[in-house]
């Protein structure tokens, strides 16, 4: 048995489908690893070798189809409760033991997930750099010098040095997407409200995101797969709606001129301009859009009363242990005494009032494709400057939460001294799915591999995306994939779902004087002819009734059965329309008939 | 020429349009009626008969199609900026002179309607009563003794007494409401956001919208549709999407006994009871609510921190000029400032919270119908105990703008006495078409005049359902009006949008063996035949997807031509399904197939 250096979940998934291992083999792994690894700043708590092995004995050597996480290794931010370690949020004197695990913890373990442990953070999830910790500071696992980005710190480390396959952090100015960029990783920040935030030591409640870190899109979507679904014991919980985007053809916002800070690094603005290259190879547009407000945003996060949030989560130890913690975050946390409530509606219109600019900005593109952070700092630079450079960090990241978005982080190659940078696409609430689609295709063309591997092959396969929501439409003609009206289905969000073809008993006539030509396909019953190429497209469902609608005569949707028996909504022709018409039922395809037979 | 008492704009355009008579021959009788109107208290201020005269010379004699407001003489509640006419929210020390028109009332001028003048409220909208205004206490139409309800007190009353055919009013606790239920009026409070803000003086701007006070609810909607529009400089602006509700099969949620609280008023509590009866009449079924998380949000608008945006809105003019204000406005708005940032976001925490709770109980419902005030106070027993009795006159309003909801008051009779009550039927955000509807459809189920005018025949014709943003679908079997499938386009929120005849080029045949029954129309070009009865449904876009994708073979959606020539999406039937099949096209319909031939 050999595990790759950088774990992840499609490979240990495969490893025991196919017996090369088993959860309690993986783990000593872990064991292993855990007990050689170089970076002592990590992990908060740990469960014991003997708890570990427990865990991995009880899941037994044969995977659980109804565990899509069964036998995986992961760390937990120890700002997310977990039964069995204290809760610290890196301030020991705020410790407390969990009566129970956290909603998402409970769910990933109900899918056979493994907790190795709590990992560090900068305290009480204050900052982005990870340096804020009596715990010490994680390094990014390129540059012992280097920060490893934060709050989520000890979690990306853990994922990119191999000790788990995937970790949680959270989000709330960019601690779920920083600290991948400064360790080569995806990093998921779901839409706010649809992973309950239920046993999590709020930051700002109003914004906070639990997120995975993991080696792939991939694997970093299954994750927020399982934890996703509404908890009414969480405020700020939403049911997941999906929104649709389009995956060819789509506009990306860029930076303009104007608006391209990265504070001197030349080199991971140079690796931004090869990303919006690699996005535009990709099937995107990139057309630059007016930061201005973006930033306003951003600054509002830490400038404006929303700061009131981190003291509201910790009122009452605030008030008598303030000596106890960082003094960074002291200080931060501190600063929220000034604002009234007065202050904290001004700074509510404030947001409303650049969100009517940023929605103009959004008029004009589908995503966002920004840098996750401009530059990396050292460990000794941040101590030095602390607030300056952290801010510096979020400066492409803070404003997400505010305005209600989603966003994958991921790699985006290496600067010629080694380290890491990473760009983030953004998109519009309830756009996970389709955005962990273009960011895995926009990972998987830069070639690198995952976390502190990056020489090797990226594991699993490309992510396929989801019609989960979708309204199936099948197409038989222009609308098939690589055909002139194919682009009505992408452009409104459609998801190719199936690839097959009809039942025996459909003809195919050649439609006269139709622009673009198309034919006409009708059910004869009892006809026994070879069955017709049909492309099932899922659609969201505002779309597929305006594309129902849209088509004109003698086409139409009605039931057609498939070659496996089943029926789906697709294309049909009224009859009378075939009358004389050219038959090609024969060559069973109108792909074929269009490439001349 | 002849006058209802009441004014309406159904009544006036019909006049214009007759010719019976002009804008200036209105406009006199309006100056007529103010000259000789019994309540002082209505106005803060009013343009002079000239300028009056010469707005109304100014549209001339002949209706425009274009305007469709021409010469409807409105008033507006004076935290509206109308240029030429200072705004002074009620407190002549705040007064200001506009340089514009606010936007609403831009919009309105520019559909021919005509401001007559701004009218008196309590103070900064602060208030449900309408005794918390130096220029005095306007009175219920039905009782001098009597509060007229608050805070857009001198608008409902304007209307009420034949004074304008409609006036603005404001909501932020229920203050486009509870005026409406004590003078007899409908009152239409729109999601927020859809109508601009822009030029008004805020009470709290995150919850405050601008409502029409009119006779009608066709009036108040066509009002609420002129002035209706994104407008990027109000920071709450939102664009109009409409929502669908069922019109028919609707559940509307009702208090369950532990939850009826109307101080003793057992004459409103019958008459909410009758409102209940009378919606349960026209199609819906009533489903009692756990009303407690509502009232718990209720309570959080004037004890929580959203008080804070009433001193944020006058900050400045708070700190120097308190003593110049009502006391009990100072008192309230003083009272902010002991609410820190902290209290803030921890209120908008219990808001989410509550969210929970109250979604919980929407998932029972479509609607909710409300008494609108629970009961009607004295002017005298209001100032001797004016935060009371004012927080149990916002029992049933307070939570609407909290939860995002839209709502449309209504009336609901008269106790004994002669006192007015009301009902209120509140929805989702977006779904103030569909509430208006239903709306109309209580008020003219009641059988009273509009306003003082309570033994006259409501005017105008009832409000006909908006297909705005719906796809349209052509029925011809089973989903026609009456039929057994017809539930399917009424419950998914469809709206009836025109029943007409195909052309002549259609056949009709009974498919065997369908349950139930069901025709097969195809197109036979060039047959003449009688046309077939078709109703063109308007469903929403959401639905309309999965409608036409549940449709089993071998019907489909094709393009269908109507008697006038235009195309419409239909049921059409494969051709082979019909082979054999019975033709009942000589009958032109399936509804005459059904009932016997």
């Amino acid at each position: 048995m050999t595990l790759p250096a950088v774990l992840d979940i499609a490979t240990l998934a495969e490893g025991y489908r196919s017996g090369a291992f088993t959860p309690l083999q993986v783990i000593e792994a872990v064991i292993a690893r855990l007990d050689t690894a170089d970076d002592p700043a990590v992990w908060i708590s740990r469960f014991s070798d003997a708890t570990l092995r427990a865990a991995a004995r009880e899941l037994g050597t044969t995977p659980d189809p109804a565990k899509p996480l069964w036998g995986i290794p992961y760390a937990v931010k120890d700002n997310i409760d977990v039964a069995g370690l204290a809760t610290t949020a890196a301030c020991p004197a705020f410790a407390y033991d969990p009566i129970a695990d956290a909603e998402v913890v409970a769910r990933l373990t109900a899918a056979g997930a493994i907790v190795v442990g709590k990992t560090n953070l900068d305290q009480f999830a204050t900052g982005l750099n990870g340096t804020r910790s009596p715990h010490g500071a994680p390094r990014s696992v390129f540059g012992e010098a280097f920060v490893s980005g934060g709050s989520s710190s000890g979690s990306a480390v853990a994922v990119a040095s191999g000790l788990v396959a995937f970790a949680l952090g959270t989000d709330t100015a960019g601690s779920g997407r920083v600290p991948a960029a400064f360790n080569n990783l995806v990093g998921v920040k779901p839409t706010k409200g649809i992973v309950p935030s239920t046993g999590l030591v709020p930051a700002c409640r109003s914004l906070d995101c639990i997120t995975v870190f993991a080696a792939t899109a991939d694997d970093a979507t299954l994750v927020r797969r399982v934890m996703q679904g509404h908890d009414r014991r969480d405020p700020y919980s939403r049911p997941f709606a999906p929104r649709a985007l389009p995956l060819t053809g789509f506009r990306f916002g860029v930076l303009g001129d104007g608006e391209r800070e990265f504070f001197g690094d030349r080199e991971v603005e140079a690796l931004y301009d090869a990303a919006i290259a690699r996005l535009t190879g990709l099937g995107g547009t990139a057309v630059e859009i007016d930061y201005a407000p973006f930033r306003d945003c951003a600054e509002l996060l830490y400038g404006g009363p929303w700061v009131a949030e981190r003291l509201a989560a910790i009122d009452d130890f605030y008030a008598t242990r303030a000596g106890d913690m960082d003094p960074t975050v002291a200080a931060i946390v501190g600063g929220a005494k000034r604002f009234s409530a007065v202050d904290a509606f001004d700074g509510a219109y404030a947001l409303e009032a650049l969100r009517q600019k940023t929605d103009a900005e959004w008029a004009k593109v589908d995503v966002l494709l920004l840098p996750t952070a401009p530059t990396i700092y050292t460990v000794e630079a941040m101590r030095a400057d602390p607030i300056r450079l952290n801010s510096n960090l979020g400066r492409y990241t803070n404003f997400v939460n505010l305005l209600d978005c989603a966003a994958i982080a991921v790699p985006a190659g290496f600067r010629a001294d080694g380290l890491p940078a990473g760009v983030t696409l953004i998109g519009p609430a309830f756009s996970d799915d389709a955005l962990a689609v273009l960011g895995d295709r926009l990972h998987r063309a830069l070639g690198t591999g995952p976390g502190k591997d990056r020489e090797a092959t990226l594991p699993g396969a490309p992510l396929a995306p989801s019609a989960e929501g979708m309204i199936p439409i099948g197409v038989v003609g222009a609308h098939l994939s690589g055909m002139p009206l194919n682009v009505q289905l992408t452009s409104a969000g459609g998801v190719l779902m199936q690839a097959t073809r009809t039942a025996p008993d459909y003809r195919m006539f050649v439609l006269p004087d139709t622009v673009p030509a198309k034919p006409g396909v009708i059910r004869d019953p009892g006809f026994a002819g070879p069955g017709l190429e049909i492309e099932v497209w899922g659609l969201p469902p505002a779309a597929a009734g305006a594309f129902v609608t849209a088509i004109p005569a003698p086409l139409g949707i009605g039931k057609v059965r498939l070659a496996d028996g089943s029926e789906v909504s697709a294309f049909l022709c009224e009859a009378h329309a075939v009358v004389g018409a050219k038959e090609i039922t024969a060559l069973g395809s109108w792909r074929v008939h269009v490439r001349g037979g």
